[in-house]
């Protein structure tokens, strides 16, 4: 065997040994629990034996054609296997999709628009009756969701797709007026979907009643060809997600009926002898709330996604060594540094996500249930997945750039996983909400309350904001760092609460001042940039108030080495991002600056002996990570280079003759 | 026309009408004159009108075969131009290598190995003979660079590649000993090169004498098959550069000439009577040298690259809006002060470029006719090309992805060119030098530079260091930013200038402490991530400085405007990357950093308005930015739209019957 390659496997086994705790208690923490584990498990394996599903060939050798059709059959068959061997398994059915959403992000979103997109908004915006109607026929379709315009994102408001309702026939006649209004980005509408929900101004007696949803039919159910009036067309070439069917849409006076309007929060009512009457929704907010799952589900992919670019790096950091007589490259301080706070991120935004979803599942229920209940949380978790997920998906893309920094040249080939990741990302931090604007969605929020509470209105300080009750009083104090808090993560908390609310109160008298001579929009265009590090260290207030509370400290196995992780991510994201508020309200005395680095300094050296075990842990077997450099057994070169080797076209020169000759006989 | 349209088209022209200079001025000046100018629009309009250079499909609609053959007909096409229009002027054959690094990195690169690195080491390795018998040569093959190995990057001194002398036949004996030795991500050897360059550990007598350099033929001329021992492959897939044939060689007991070592500085010199005698180098820098012109390239890379991502950010920020009613959204404060930095930044790193590589022209020119000059320059400009490569690919990182942020969702399509950008200047971090390695590099030059002076050692500071000669005097004075000085890019040369000596004052002192229980080289680890800073702030003292003293502030058709750059640049590299530096020596109140903040916004906001004409004059016409998003007209969405209905596949689903179908059947 090589010489290096028995050294790197060497290596690697023996960090496993030395972990500080069980890897096998921590991997069923990861999982929530022993059952999803074994789930995971037997998922994992039924996908990897299936040759449709992990199929031979490197997707980066593939076509785009290639690659699209690829996972349409990878969608077709994940389904026959949810349908057969889950059957009487729900749970098992569930960690097949979730395993198959781990394989490869196209798989993933190509699913999740039909499963979760256009699902949840039926179920969201759908009556009783809508949602029994139009679930039932939806083994017979292929769903997605069309929101984005080509002209127009961010703001919703000003989406240019019309229905028009015509009392004569009680049909909706849905059209796209201008070039700009055609639907852009829609997952799946490319090639395969049949059937939209599509969102719209509503224009009933000639007056527009704002924004509502509806089922729109794409392509026939037979053939697959687009249906009269519908032109869908596939976006080409993008970043990443190449398997995915982006599309466009564009709709010429197509007509549908009455009831395919969504109608829980909004009907139109017919008459035969009068206009027809709309009842408008109880908020705005509930019309949007299928992105609220959306949101959340930002913070599962950075688990997967950063999750395995993390493994990748670490286990790489592990074995690889400038030659057989020098340090492990992860020992190098500054990879050190870099690294550790990633895996330790990766377990407190774990939490998060969690905390969160495990909340939105209840709320839901609520929306049925009981309305009003869901009405008055929504504003709270709308905001708060808005800024999760414009704070965790910067924060992501920052993560896979260091995990490729990490890797040095090797993790530039395609076949190392970690470049198609950061391609597959770079769409997160803009689309599903721009994260500028979602941040600022929140910051919105946040002014809002923090106004009203100093204002002494009444106001209630629900969900993530309940230390915002305690303004006045957080506000009297000077808060300095305590002297020996740096690894106390309440400290942490504590800092971001003052941090907040100093801010807040700052910009709440600038704005009061500034709102003489200006209009409200210029007030908070002026202020912009310090209300979007206002959201981020709200984000933060909320992500290590729910980590210092997370139940599962108590589990003895893992719980030492978790708090370490949030200790250092505290450290380091004061550190990276916010020395410059930290200083401005002179939280931190110079010294202190220099224990904070210190923190991180040592925190990640402390935590670096448990790197391995800390990475395995998150349960990304091999052919899901598809990176020889990052292979569980240490054993890197020779499959890079067989898999190198074995690419088409390793050997040939297609072109010597008609393009190289030239070159010899002569250059400039 | 559409009304988003009509809107999009007016903003620009209306922006353009409004510039506060010439953009005619600056555009000459972006050049080098007006004759450069003039040769580059020539050169453009050469190359757009070729239909094999500026071919119709959109790359990223090529398959990766496609792409490598597309790349190699434009080396080869561009090779006949510049032989025939180019012959009797060689102000335009330049014009026209540029231009074609303009168009296409893959292209650029592959021109780069053979026209650069591949000549440059014959030039700066080889004898005058050499280079006679080489160079004349050079026509008749296709040069590559061979030095990177699969199992060795940053540490060359580990390199395993063997060239062991047969003092029988008077040949080399080139051997790749095991898989980790095997040459990899060399450019043009995976399809096209005939010969290589290659650095190899030098055995002579059984004994190593170190890495020397040797020309190595791979590929028959007349058929391009592989000569006998040599096994070379293509790398496959990576993240970007798709049509760049990087590969990997593998050397099984090549024999070459004893004359195929460059002996400039080292030679082997045979004999019949007695052992062959070695003599080595004068200084071990001078065996690298070409890593020199490699580093300075990746700040043209930078003008080139980044320059074409903030043209089209710059762009689509003043055309787009959310509806006719809603503002530009480069005027939202967060667009502004993202932006426009990046502008300014440009700028301040062209005139670095400039000056480095003026620098290196004069100096490679010193290696044949005053080697002492030569030697005595070399370690400064070495130290300075790796820290420039360092911060300026590091800061191009951050650039790129703030472009792609900063036009939303459309930068995730590939046919906007951004995210294709981005995936070629991936390998830029890691490759031609590791950052973190090079660096360090920097660092360790400046602390021993440092150390010498604290010691009262005699000390030449050349070049870069020359403010270094007063450390004594720097660090008697306690440092603060001057309270007028916001506007004046002297106070923070000062600052740079300031924090370099006392950080690095303060790491000698602590070096000297440490090393009472410490090894040398962990010393060095204990301290690597201050390290890394300090070569940074180094960088930017010396990058500012050369800003500072820019002749071409006195052109007062651009002046004005070319300042602002330079202290929005300096502002914004402070308030972004040092100000935890700045507050732990106490170099601004927190008063200041409050300025320092509004420095950026101000600065920011007052460069907005040039913002179009400032990248006007990076002279990119549309053919080269291949970005309808950046169109110089404004006129984006029907472009766009109309390159995705152009693409293979928009209107087709070929797997309907065997995929989707299934599905309509029914689902769990």
């Amino acid at each position: 065997m090589d010489p290096m390659t028995e050294q790197a496997m060497a290596d690697i086994a023996r960090e496993r040994k030395n972990t500080s705790f069980s890897i096998q208690a921590m991997a069923e923490y990861v999982d929530g629990g022993k059952d999803l584990h074994n789930a995971r498990k037997l998922a994992h394996n039924i996908l990897k034996r299936d040759p449709q599903i992990a199929f031979e060939t490197n997707p980066f050798d593939l076509t785009r054609a290639q690659w699209r059709w690829k996972t349409a059959q990878q969608v077709s068959r994940i389904n026959e296997i949810r349908a057969t061997l889950g059957k009487t398994d729900p749970l098992l059915a569930d960690a097949i999709s979730k395993a198959a959403g781990e394989l490869s992000e196209s798989l993933s979103m190509k699913m999740y628009v039909h499963d979760m997109l256009y699902h949840q908004s039926i179920q969201l915006f759908g009556t009783p009756a809508q949602i029994k109607e139009f679930i039932p026929k939806d083994p017979r379709i292929v769903g997605c969701f069309a929101m984005t315009e080509l002209g127009h994102s961010s703001s919703l408001r000003d989406l240019e797709t019309t229905a028009t309702f015509d009392p004569k026939t009680n049909e909706w006649i849905i059209t796209s007026p201008t070039l700009t209004s055609t639907k852009w980005w829609i997952g799946a509408a490319g090639q395969s979907a049949t059937h939209t929900v599509l969102v719209s101004q509503t224009i009933v007696n000639t007056e527009n009643h704002g924004l509502s949803w509806f089922i729109v039919p794409l392509r026939s159910l037979e053939t697959g060809r687009l249906l009269p009036g519908v032109t869908c067309g596939d976006i080409g070439a993008k970043a990443g997600r190449h398997g995915l069917d982006n599309g466009w849409i564009q709709l010429t006076s197509v007509r549908i009926p009455l009831n395919n309007m969504l109608s829980k929060w909004m009907q139109v009512i017919p008459s035969l002898t009068q206009p027809p009457r709309v009842s408008p929704p109880p908020h705005p907010a509930v019309m949007y709330a299928t992105l609220i799952p959306e949101r959340i589900s930002a913070l599962t992919l950075l688990q997967v996604l950063v999750g395995q670019s993390v493994t990748i790096a670490s286990r790489y950091g592990v074995v690889r060594r400038q030659g057989p007589g020098n340090p492990q490259i992860i020992d190098f301080q500054i990879q050190t540094v870099n690294t550790l706070p990633l895996v330790a991120g990766l377990y407190v935004y774990m939490n998060a996500e969690r905390k969160i979803q495990g909340r939105w599942d209840r709320l839901r229920l609520e929306a049925v249930k009981n309305p009003s209940v869901y009405l008055e949380e929504l504003p709270d978790i709308h905001s708060v997945s808005a800024g999760f997920k414009a704070v965790g998906t910067w924060w992501g893309s920052y993560a896979l750039e260091t995990c490729r920094r990490a890797c040095g040249g090797h993790a530039y080939s395609a076949y190392n996983a970690i470049a198609g990741h950061i391609a597959d990302w770079g769409v997160v931090t803009t689309g599903g909400g721009d994260n500028y604007t979602l941040i600022q969605q929140l910051a919105r929020y946040v002014m809002g309350i923090i106004q009203k509470v100093l204002a002494n209105k009444q106001v209630a300080c629900i969900g993530s904001t309940a230390f915002l009750a305690n303004t006045q009083q957080i506000l009297k104090q000077q808060y300095t760092f305590p002297q020996d808090g740096f690894k106390d993560l309440h400290s942490y908390v504590t800092l971001f609460s003052s941090l907040v609310v100093k801010m807040g109160a700052d910009l709440v008298s600038k704005f009061k001042e500034t709102r003489k001579s200006n209009s409200t929009a210029d007030v908070w265009n002026i202020y912009m940039v310090d209300l979007t590090k206002l959201g981020t260290i709200f984000v933060y207030q909320h992500l290590f108030s729910l980590y210092q509370g997370m139940s599962d400290l108590k589990n003895e196995a893992i719980s030492p080495v978790l708090l370490k992780c949030g200790v250092l991510f505290a450290a380091d994201v004061v550190r990276r991002e916010l020395l410059d508020s930290v200083l401005e309200y002179e939280c931190m005395t110079k010294g202190q600056v220099e224990r904070l680095r210190e923190t991180v300094y040592s925190g990640a050296k402390e935590l670096r002996a448990d790197v391995v075990g800390l990475t395995d842990a998150f349960g990304f077997p091999d052919f899901i990570l598809k990176a020889p450099i990052g292979r569980y057994d240490g054993d890197i070169y020779r499959h890079y280079f067989e898999t190198v080797k074995n690419a088409p076209d390793c050997f040939k020169t297609p072109y010597f003759e008609d393009e190289v000759k030239p070159l010899l006989k002569g250059r400039l």
